[in-house]
Formats: structure tokens, C-alpha cells, sequence
């Protein structure tokens, strides 16, 4: 397998920590974002839509979007189990998984801000306003949520692991880097130390990435 | 179960679709978003989020976010699947669904363009200008997407509609109510007009809801 990647995008983050989970390594290969590699010739051939991550398969199939990518390396390596094993307890995962990935995370991304920035023209006082104004608004509702919902266990959905922290962690950690403030969400806070408790989530953070650095 | 949606909800669209296929009738309920309904509380007791569509099951569980909502319709009512037999097919269906679900609406709905025209006061050539920029950068990859690859048949993937057709028409529909010239995408118009022929499709529309007329 081969992972395209970049060390700050939230989406390949989260497969790092699917991949980090499963006991699985593959070859890595980084496209920087903020030199617009995602729009090389070579990678559009790879990847359509020119975002990463992109996962190359053992059979040369190229898999796109991270919570497909997941969701495949569930399939295709059960253990340990990143979905529960009952209709409703996976509803409940991917819910929480999509309220941030379709809720949070595409209102925020590079390519988001960068056009608010040069083709609005709005000032850094409101691309930060903005930001601030749908993490808020996302994490508002997945507190509320987890806070009281009797499935919330050390992690999103009881014990272990799934796909809802698999997403959380990252976008925990973008809101950090835009300096939220994430005093008003207790339980969100909670499970990403219990997360960050655990290796797979740690090894796959930006900072610790090969493309850090450069 | 009942259905939580709005005529014009795109996501609550996808999931009227897949009842449809699913051959199945859930007793309505409206959530006018034009008058800030899904933020009243009794709706905001059923979904935190405040978002449509929501399902209350027949054993009371509440869910959400309409591709999980799907995924649970096809686990639990596995005939016609809506998800191909295999792990890359299931991969592929799901990354044209998230390219539309993740990467086309969550810029393009409601409260994104209140947002933009009444925090940041863009103007309407702007912010008709925000919507066209992200309808075609996600149609054109797309396009690429399903006039090269093989698995592509008379619908997204192969001869039946899937979670990939029910997110695309919906969106089709909402880029022409938004004129968007669809001429620079044949292969999803294509497809659109092979969904449109089949009774479920039709009947998921939003001018054909209860709630539309009123």
C-alpha cells in the first residue's frame, strides 16, 4: 500500500490513525498542499479531485476520501474493529464521523480559507470569525451529544476506538492550531486525551510526520 | 420510522431516494429551514445538530447525517443494496458520495450562504459566484471521474442505482435551480436522466414534497 498524504491535511490524518490502529505501514508519499502539488499533473492523474489522502492498494486500486478509505480498511482488516457490530451503534459512529467531516472540516480547510482570503477579499479578522464560527457551531452540538448520550464511553462510542475519534482527534487539533477555545467542551477535550493515550493516534499526528519538517 | 426533512434539503433529497429504492413509506414531518425551524427545541431535543433529516427508527433511535442514515437503510433492508458486494466497489461508491457529501454541499447550503451574505456582506454576484466556483471544481473532477473509469455503467457504478446516484441527483438538481451550466458534464447529466426514469428517483423530489406547496 502507498498513502498520499500531507502532514496538516485533517483528512489524511484521520487514515494515519486508521492505518496506525490496524498495525498497518505503508509507503508514504507527500504532497505539499501549500505549493499546490495536489494540482501537479501527475497526482490529478492519480487523484481527480486533486486532494489528499490517496491510498494505492496492494492491487493498484487508488482509493479517495478518507472516511471511504476507512471504511475499506475495516473491510479488508477487520481487527481490531474501527465500527461496532450493531446497525445502530454504526449509525451513531458515522454520524458523529460526518457531523464533523461534512459539517466542520469542509467549511475550514486550506483551500476554503485561501478563497475567502483572495477572491472575497475579507480580512483575517473574519477568515478567523469564520473558522471560529463553525467549529463552534459543529462542536457545540457534538458536546451536547456526547455529553449526554449513554453510548459516549472513554472514547466517542464506549470503550474502544472507532471512526468518530478517528475524526475527532484531527479536527481537535486544527481548532488548537487556530487557537479555539475549547473550555466549553469538556467531553470532546476528554476523549482526545484518551486518544492521544494511545499510540496509533500519537505516531500519526502533523508534527510527527517525515513532511514536517521540510 | 419518521422522517425529519425539508422539500429543499438536499441531504434530506438523498435520503427520501434511498427510502423510495428501499420501498419504503415513513410518515413525514416538515422542518421549514427558511424559518429557522430545525433551530426550535423540540427539533433541537431530537437532533443536537439542528440539521435535516433526521430518523427515528421503529425502535426510537434517533439518526442522522444523511449517509449514515443510508448506510443503516441498507444494512437493515439489504434489498435493492445500494453499496456493491465488494470492497473496492463499496470504496469507490462511497468516495463519489463523499465528493459530492463532503466536498460539493457542506459550501453550498443555506446557512453557508446566510452566512455569507449577512456576516460577511458579500455581494449576490459574489455569492453566486462562491457557489458556481465549488459546483464546477467538484462536477469537473467528477466528470474525469466517471467518463474514464470502467466501472462506471449506466448509473455511477455499473447498471444499478447506489449511495453514490442518491447524492448525485440531488446535487444536479440543486446546480440548476442555481443555473449552473451543466453543458461541461455529459456523463453526469447522463446519469442524472437514467435516475430520473425510475419512479423512486421522481417521487424524491423536492417539488413533489407535501411541504413544498406551503
Amino acid at each position: 500500500m502507498k498513502l498520499y498524504g500531507y502532514f496538516r491535511s485533517s483528512a489524511a490524518y484521520r487514515v494515519r490513525i486508521a492505518l496506525n490502529l490496524k498495525g498497518l505501514t505503508p509507503e508514504g508519499s507527500y504532497v505539499h498542499l501549500q505549493k499546490a502539488q495536489q494540482r501537479a499533473d501527475d497526482f490529478l492523474a492519480l487523484n481527480p479531485q486533486g486532494l489528499v489522502p490517496a491510498l494505492v492498494t496492494d492491487q493498484g486500486d487508488v482509493l479517495t476520501q478518507s472516511l471511504a478509505i476507512v471504511e475499506w480498511l475495516d473491510e479488508t482488516h477487520p481487527s481490531p474493529p474501527l465500527l461496532p457490530a450493531d446497525a445502530p451503534g454504526r449509525a451513531r459512529v458515522r454520524s458523529i464521523a460526518q457531523a464533523i467531516a461534512c459539517d466542520i472540516h469542509p467549511l475550514n480547510n486550506l483551500r476554503v480559507l485561501n478563497y475567502l482570503t483572495h477572491t472575497l477579499g475579507v480580512s483575517d479578522e473574519q477568515r478567523n470569525g469564520w473558522y471560529r464560527y463553525w467549529v463552534d457551531l459543529g462542536f457545540e452540538a457534538l458536546e451536547r451529544r456526547l455529553s449526554r448520550e449513554a453510548a459516549t464511553g472513554r472514547f466517542c462510542h464506549g470503550d474502544a476506538p472507532t471512526l468518530a475519534d478517528v475524526c475527532l482527534v484531527p479536527q481537535v487539533a486544527n481548532a488548537r492550531r487556530f487557537k479555539i477555545d475549547l473550555s466549553p467542551y469538556p467531553t470532546l477535550v476528554r476523549i482526545d486525551a484518551a486518544c492521544q493515550a494511545l499510540p496509533a493516534f500519537g505516531a500519526a499526528a502533523p508534527e510527527r510526520q517525515p513532511d514536517a519538517a521540510a
